[in-house]
């Protein structure tokens, strides 16, 4: 007898029929002998439903208030869900995040879990074969509601999994795994059967459609495997997993793009020791992360530098780097936003040399440009021209995967 | 300064309009120096909606689940309107039910308030001008959501307002106060400005459609004084206190209609010892309340024993009164649909004499037969047949009431 922790997105509980079909999925595992923790969402439309309310009185509500609001959403979802279960004969019961101590930080509207007291979460599964907790939401130490942010019921279900010491973690959603890239741009793009936590972090851009990346950090930090699989069919979705178990690690899990990143070129930066520091430690202390850096070969005694920033970054960072260029004597500022940062991700880059090379030979026979370089232990990241973003994408993927028997 | 306790019901609340408006008489009230704890129900249709979803995947939702799913409907409504006093500039914050610590017994749908942790209140009031608490919900000894009946926001309030030795329980309602009969039938009724409990728990078929009765029993119980009112004008509304403060006790204070009673006569009971114990053994076994009894005089060793139940007892009750009749040797059993019970009720019934003669004389002079009387210490009710049930009320207001130029 196992314990299985099941998440349903808002997808999946969004119609009573819907919630019909969940309740018969989990009716299904706890007549293989399981119990069952299901964690869900608020049904589809509804946190945006609330979250308009709120703010037609309010344009700027206060967190406090609006992590109550937007948190009967799960509450909701959850009664159905359980009220559902009992009409099928099955014992469920619900808990909101107070009753089953999910305690968070106090940062309203993205709070983050500091603990789960599983005592309440097993007492609960000593009388009833099924618990159905409501995802996202928690209190802090002063038992105020507290939300997690957007796609917080994955961190709610991976935290209840790695405090209830479940055997898995299935996250029900509307694609059926993790793609080796994305299908609608690259047609032979395949579903992954198992993938590590490290590879699943970096593969963010195919992640972040999947799983919250809170909750892969978190998976990670417990060892809780997660199985991503789809809501509307039996099929074996995606495991994810320790390296440990991934037994035959490729050389490449996946490729992805990410169109999140602007280059910030400084020109003719005088070639002085101590330079580069008094461009970033400015940076720095605007809390502006910096991706990707390339200093030029020196010429005239000056060098342009270049370097990339998040699109929210770059919108407010004009005047400050304006300001450093002065400072230190550069020509001027030019950003770009037409780039694209295209990443090929896997745990075997780090035994096997030349996987960078083979990349920008494939990217060169296409005729694109890198315009920058970035390195992981186990990613290698080009920046190109945005409109080669497609090209680029499925050049890479057919280079490294396509010919790949399995995965 | 003062503390007051404001409840508004769903219509109150039922838009960001109406919401805007409540949070406005909130504002008016703090600005005069008093702290508030405004006690809101869910917005107007809400509930209904909640309700219907739940049936709707179960013809008999579970209990337990239905208090987790229609409680949400406080939690939305609460903190709409704290974010609406936040952006005034209002310090207020929402306080679910167990975060007020508002305590029920365990019988979900309508529990019974047992006790509330003033503190936690007191503690928010210590560093918020308002506090919003969601109406109609609490919690069990065990964490579980309860809630407490239809109406059991004016319970909730009263409780409050109880624990927190609040100066005033404002009602806010869509009436502008109690009257002395349905003024939709009795042109003449007047808004009473003052009623004494006792006189509003008699009044039920009016006070119903103001107050909870629970509430009222709570408030005579504690001493809160209850002033109902319009959310949609300044007048003021009603007064319930206890009678030491409704200085001019009058005679009669209303009349009231009520619908809900069925008659049901056994025929031929013989007129022997326990005879009458044999019938209403078994009924109160059942848990069916009987009313209004009568023994007619005994004719043959035979007597018509009549009695009045509610409704919905009188559905499930025909099996057994046969069982009954046949049992003790009565020849038959008859139940009449075609009544109603209307009663005057007034503190000064206790000290004048011959009302009830002069009420049995005002319905004789209209050609009314009384079917059945009962009285209490501050009520006198006759059964009629229903045909006359707006004649009677107009008569008995006028006879009584018209004339008086203040209650």
């Amino acid at each position: 007898m196992g314990l299985y922790v099941q998440k349903f997105g808002g997808t999946s509980v969004g119609s009573p029929d819907r919630i019909r079909a969940v309740a018969e999925r989990i009716a299904a595992t706890q007549r293989q002998g399981h119990h069952v923790i299901a964690v869900v969402s608020a049904m589809a439309g509804e946190t945006d439903r609330l979250l308009r309310l709120g703010r037609e009185l309010a344009g700027q509500p206060i967190d406090r208030e609006m992590d109550v609001l937007v948190s009967s959403g799960e509450q909701v979802s959850s009664a159905l869900l359980s009220i559902t279960l009992n009409h099928m004969g099955i014992q469920a019961r619900s808990m909101m995040g107070f009753q089953a101590r999910i305690l968070t930080d106090n940062v309203h509207t993205k709070a983050r879990i500091a603990r789960i007291d599983a005592d309440r979460l097993k007492e609960a599964l000593g009388t009833h074969d099924v618990v159905v907790v409501a995802g996202f939401q928690g209190t802090d130490a002063d038992g105020n509601i507290t939300t997690l942010g957007r796609g917080g019921t994955d961190t709610s279900a991976v935290a209840i999994a790695a405090a209830s010491n479940a055997d898995v973690c299935e996250i029900y959603t509307d694609v059926d795994g993790v793609y080796t890239a994305d299908p609608n741009i690259c047609p032979s793009a395949r579903k992954l059967d198992c993938i590590s936590y490290e590879e699943m972090l970096e593969l963010a851009s195919l992640g972040a459609k999947v799983l919250q990346i809170r909750s892969v950090e978190l998976a990670m930090k417990y060892g809780v495997r997660v199985h991503v699989r789809s809501s509307f069919s039996d099929a074996e979705g995606t495991m994810v997993t320790g390296e440990e178990e991934a037994l035959e690690s490729v050389v490449v899990a996946g490729v992805t793009t990410d169109r999140n990143a602007v280059k910030v070129t400084m020109r003719s930066v005088p070639d002085q020791p101590g330079m580069v520091a008094n461009v970033f430690e400015p940076l720095a202390e605007a809390n502006v992360s910096v991706d990707m850096i390339i200093q030029n070969i020196s010429k005239d005694q000056a060098t342009d530098l270049t370097f990339t920033v998040t699109r929210d970054d770059a919108d407010r960072i004009g005047d400050l780097t304006e300001r450093i260029a002065s400072d230190i004597g550069a020509s001027g500022v030019v950003i770009d936003n037409e780039v694209v940062k295209i990443s090929i991700v896997g745990l075997g880059m780090r035994s096997h040399a030349g996987v960078a090379a083979r990349m920008f030979r494939l990217l060169a026979t296409e005729g694109i440009n890198i315009e920058a370089i970035s390195t992981s232990e186990i990613k290698t990241s080009c920046l190109i021209h945005e409109k080669y973003a497609e090209l680029a994408l499925r050049t890479l993927h057919d280079g490294f995967l396509a010919n790949e028997s399995s995965v």
